[in-house]
């Protein structure tokens, strides 16, 4: 029998954005030359600078997520380096470890409800030149945040500005991964534009796979720093897309009218209506999630009866015996779906 | 203004087969679980499993032809082994050293019209272990084949044994590289059915993206042999993607109602009508090729006449000043494209 | 003008024991075979197999320690899988991302004076495994301790035990790394032999460099675990010396009349005869080290009377504004040299 | 009962000169500073540099020949490079993959008596670049020489001008293997000087372990060009020594009044009286080598008769039924032992 409940568990359980569809199809039988040298491509790569306010902006789409992150990462980084990141990121727990498959050390730091703090790390920084010993250690080489976070938080415009700056004064290069950029860019009161990052950082991913695409992320590089013989380097670490137009379409079209921004503003629209839902039912938040991803700590009455009505992740167990459990939305849920789960619960 | 000319350049060129696209369609707001693990992807397994005639076989799907390569043989290689292949495999030239990235030699014998011989893997293996400082050396841990082979030649269910027989023989894992498997099995002639390949190989993947698919590769391991853990390892390498059911739903496509041999028909229908054609008119064939690739050995006044007419690889030139053409059929290749550059040349 | 300060810096910095010296000279014609295939490798793994009472263990030699750690860990653990250790552990902070490079993360727990406590060990394993994701997550494949750690504290058998069978209920190996395990084995009132750790660990080394060696470590594998075509596998990390008995000669004679040991007991005797000299003179433990590092808590004056008079090494700045500082004796140390520390602070 | 034969099957199976070892007596109990920090690998560096005559050359040492190799080409190599060598060379068939493993592929050149020659080099280079797909391939980023090659022959000035030359043109790194060094610079008739090599080569090493030293190769770095952090770098590949100046130490000595030069022209002494004896007894020489390593080609008879009276190495089978067969000398070779040897067959 099939699962009827309401499904909250991830923003990639849906297909792709029917324009997507739509657009696949129009171009079916259009013979396109591979690797990325398509004109949907560059379409979408001028689409994306424009968007960035970044005329210089180097653009590569690739298929995923953990991918991006290794490519970047270890592409970026001189071999003896590591990638700074806080404990909570997702390289650092939940890639089985494709960072260091590729050589290099995750340094951590504390996360503050999943954000980097600036000033750890300069003192992280700090720490590691003015030990004596620093040549038999791993170097800091890059700095990795997610924006949202792993939390589902999201970085103010002065808190990346500081991570920034930090970076800039000790010549390292920022990397945001934003894997769920979209959800970011559109949560309420946000003061971080798509703009203020491309400026803040110096390459960071558009997530296409979580807002709205079958697959896809769009890799951007903003300082003219996109590593020597990209795609050889891309195909050495299997990533490269024979039809690279695949993902160049996807970006293409979520960058034509808006449509990534709406996609956004649709998880945000029914994130917003779930998390007030969840407070009027008495339900405590774990951390306030501007974003798609509710964290609401249940007790086990709670969980009961939300376990009979929806499928979401159990994300923590708390020590007080409760548990965290996280629901999530994305582009393509509905106001009704999210509205039943309230009443139900 | 765009080119207007007629193109044979690969196959890999359109986008995805109708029913592809109809399904998802249909399919666009199902919900359906990550990393592979949905009814899709289940199907499309047990569909692979009946063409092969194999009940257990193991299979997974990736999203490109060198992924694939990479991921297949690190996580079955020892990590003191190298893979064998010809001198023109894929692996061994036009794929950026994917396998030496991850850490393997490519360990390389002469090739028959892009064919291993097995008795020339036979002495090589030997030899290596007949030499006293092989302990020094790097060990033959798996040999790898292409069928068709980059020269789009095919073996002999004969053939394919030997090579196999010796694998057996001394405990090798056989890979083959399957990227234009649809191609070789419907070749006229051929005597080596996929069940035979699931039988004599270890391992072998179907492709799918010059097979009519958008993307995605099917990986199957034939002797219950599938490395442990192997969801961390394709993850760990970056190839698993967060919407499994994105290749899942396309090969559970193409294994309904025969349609993966029927594109494949229809790149051999065309690439025979023109070899025929390339005859007709008086060119040289570099080699009989039974598959969608052909290569046809021009002057330079055939050259020019090609070039006006028709987008296609220059392979290689010749001592003779001639050069070696690369035609390329495919699933979506028309009857009247061909019969149009006869008509022309 | 010579540095005329007393050193105390590590217990690296004097050349070989006479004995030793006295056997270079000794068999410095001899035609020996390559690559550890000569006598006096054969004698030493014999010796050292006895003086660990484990018949069947495997023993090889290698140059240094950092290069042990990487090669035993490297080839032991598959590829998917990490290795745990305490956040001080070397291989997590001082060797430069050696473990990383060869493709491994080291999942780190908390230290409890640089040991590892069994209990949090099973947390992390019981954690991961119950973990629904943990298929995208690091495996944890081997358990890296230090003895003595790098505080210089030592495991009681009882705690090794612990940790050990937390290792065998898991099957996952328990590796020790004895870079200093003269130092730890002759520690006053350990209660831990060669014996019981060669029972207790999977593998583990013993340190020469840092114990009367020019150079040399030797790795035994007790549990007729050692990783298949070892010898391809150190080649292979660049770890296999030609001239394979000048580390084997080294440890022949280490394991000759105990002089291992009698050189560790120096070690000890020196290291608390300069505890009490420090306690004596009011200075403040950092630790309560039993072995030869001794770590002291100094303040501005205490720092500047101690680095007018010796060399050693600044180990932290603490909070409070003091500094924490290292001492280190060796085989080498001269009780005289320590009376006249003791005589000038 | 003991093997009285004659041994000549390689030049590492003595210890080291005695000078060497009077040296580790006299600084036994000297406490030096770790990691080759110390005033013998200093002194040792400047030595070698005035005998390189190259004021700004940049030293270090390393434990080994495979471990110098793999360091060097990994650490100059961009990651998407590979080291261009020929069929014959020692990273390319007897390191078990060293060089794949730390991710790079070995590109083929058909060799020469062992030597590379030049115009291939430039042909393979500019075959590369011609190529459209060349992002799909492997990168020339290096050029890999050894001198004396594997099979004892040597490069003129002229030779090894034109391989520079090419690299030069390429911007491509020009590496010597010196493994076998000294025993190339004192070949009779040889015009290519230390000077010549340091000035030809962006980076080479003279190899001690194989010219009179316990241990020890000096990596030789001629155009500022040593890689960035470069000692975390050593210690990240497992090639840092805690006393780093037990090579150090040797070095310095063996550039102490020639002695390096003497050690080499021991060898090539009584290489040449051993060549001259194979002819005078009626063998046939397999190569022309005017360094240590003599080459013989033997039937049946006479591989009986020298296998009674000597140890050597069986290199090769022939294709007529003959043996290729190596005797190598060494600093350490007695007249007194070629004499008998050819007395005796």
């Amino acid at each position: 029998m099939a699962d009827t409940r309401l499904y909250f568990k991830n923003d990639y359980s849906e297909g792709a954005h029917s324009d997507i569809l739509r657009r696949f199809s129009e171009t079916q039988m259009e013979q396109l030359t591979g690797y990325g040298t398509d004109p949907y491509c560059e379409s979408a790569q001028q689409k994306i600078r424009v968007a960035c306010g970044c005329e210089t902006a180097q653009v590569k789409f690739v298929c995923g997520g953990t991918q991006t992150n290794q490519l970047v990462i270890d592409t970026m980084l001189k071999p003896y380096e590591g990638v700074v990141g806080v404990t909570t990121a997702h390289i650092n727990v939940h890639e089985a470890g494709a960072v260091e498959f590729t050589g290099h050390k995750v340094l951590t730091l504390p996360h503050h409800n999943g954000k980097m703090d600036a000033g750890e790390l300069r003192a992280l920084i700090d720490t590691f030149y003015a030990d004596e010993s620093h040549e038999h250690m791993v170097y800091p080489g890059m700095v990795y945040v997610s924006h949202p976070t792993e939390l589902g938080t999201l970085y103010s415009k002065e808190e990346l500005k500081a991570v920034s700056d930090v970076c800039r004064e000790y010549d390292i290069p920022l990397f945001l991964d934003g894997a769920r950029l979209g959800y970011g860019l559109m949560s309420r009161g946000t003061d971080l534009t798509l703009e203020d990052i491309a400026q803040l950082c110096d390459v960071f991913y558009i997530g296409g796979t979580k807002v709205g695409a079958l697959c896809g992320e769009a890799i951007v590089f903003t300082k003219n720093n996109m590593p020597k013989c990209f795609v050889a380097q891309i195909k050495q670490h299997g990533a490269l897309m024979a039809k690279g137009w695949v993902t160049g379409l996807q970006f293409d079209t979520l960058f034509t009218d808006g449509l990534y921004m709406k996609l956004g503003k649709n998880a945000i629209d029914t994130a917003n209506m779930l998390k007030e839902g969840f407070v009027s039912k008495g339900y405590e938040l774990y951390v306030d999630s501007p974003t798609n991803q509710q964290f609401v700590v249940v007790d086990d009455a709670q969980l009961a009866t939300l376990s009979e009505n929806a499928v979401f992740e159990v994300w923590e167990k708390l020590e007080d015996g409760r548990t965290v459990v996280r629901f999530v939305t994305s582009w393509a849920t509905k106001a009704e779906t999210v509205e039943k789960l309230i009443s139900l619960i």
